[in-house]
């Protein structure tokens, strides 16, 4: 029974999701879903994107916490468009939830929208936002057996982001382990080894974004 | 309407727990609860708990996992019983879980049980297990805003380990600061700070576990 009712919340779900995927291809808009386990970097990783490359292109990012804003403030003050979505102790966030917060947005002038999900290396998966591209972050802090135990959001996701590659000195952390497993799981992601504190790396991130954007941009 | 049925979903779970929670007070099991992000150290904390008491007390693990079975291989290895769940995707453990998981225990020659939950802020503080004590780790590395961001787990945890000590000084983490925020969501709480790699603290939280079993053994 509460299975069944999962697949009719994951159905439901998808059926907006894809209307929210023809409303981003209809505008031109390339969307980032982006996922991890709470501290592993998420909004200082948007705010080196949005860093990049804000005088190129027109970036909206949707912050998606269980409580607070502080994350909605921190990328605010880089002067983007952002809307905040309180999950109210929903541990992901929806479609649903995603369609709400465009009514805030004016996108016939967006070119990029990133949406921050709610920190979790389980649940987010789950749920479709109608995105261009799924990107996890996984921190070295965390360990790189984490894609044996939480398989799902690095066999679904485009590309993966290893940061903090700057402890990487201070633990037993294996990068070449790691891309073995996740590409055992995923042969077709990409990786990008980066440092949010030192920013090292960020370029090789951007010069691949700004390629997928530019793509889109010729579509408008 | 999805609302109600996870309300249905928690009365449901609670009932399971109000009589795990009796079973475990009639033998005398002092169960932990064990929380947090996905590698903040949870297994190689339940290692350094099994070595300091394994010839004090009898202790099993119960481990949640999505996938895989790595954690529960190590914690076996340390000569325990360890049970292993494999939640075929669910972000947190529930209590019919465990309630299946003690069917594979010698209750009467059980002291103390460590369930090692799924990774993940969230959900599994919503679920009530019949545990004695919820204890949640925060890892240096994920940030010490945390408890702003999943306030719950912390409100609703009566310790908090702050793990990682080693990597402070690689970091901006602030200790008085979480303390501050922690101690304002939840005055009562027991905070240990610790490192898994070089041990140091934890001989505190082993004295505080040991003071609270020996009561519980009298009770036996």
């Amino acid at each position: 029974m509460e299975i069944k009712l999962q697949q009719n919340i994951l159905a439901a779900n998808d059926k907006i999701a894809v209307d929210l995927a023809k409303i981003f291809k209809d505008k031109g808009i390339y969307v980032i879903n982006l996922m991890a386990s709470p501290g592993a970097g998420k909004t200082s990783f948007i705010l080196h994107t949005i860093e990049a490359l804000k005088n190129k292109l027109s970036v909206a990012v949707i912050e998606g916490d269980i409580a607070s804003k502080v994350d909605a403030e921190k990328v605010r003050e880089h002067g983007v468009s952002t809307i905040q979505i309180n999950t109210g102790g929903a541990c992901h966030l929806d479609a649903n939830m995603i369609r709400g917060a465009l009514n805030f947005l004016n996108l016939d002038e967006t070119d990029l929208i990133i949406i921050e999900n709610v920190g979790n290396l389980v649940c987010p998966v789950e749920f479709d936002l109608g995105e261009t591209v799924k990107v996890v972050i996984l921190s070295v802090p965390e360990g790189d057996d984490k894609p044996l135990k939480y398989p799902r959001i690095f066999a679904d996701s485009q590309v993966l982001i290893v940061n903090k590659m700057d402890l990487l000195d201070y633990t037993d952390f294996n990068v070449d382990g790691l891309k073995r497993t996740v590409n055992n799981l995923n042969p077709g992601i990409n990786i990008f080894e980066i440092s949010c504190k030192s920013a090292d790396g960020i370029d090789n991130w951007i010069s691949w974004l700004k390629d997928k954007t530019d793509k889109f941009l010729k579509l408008k």
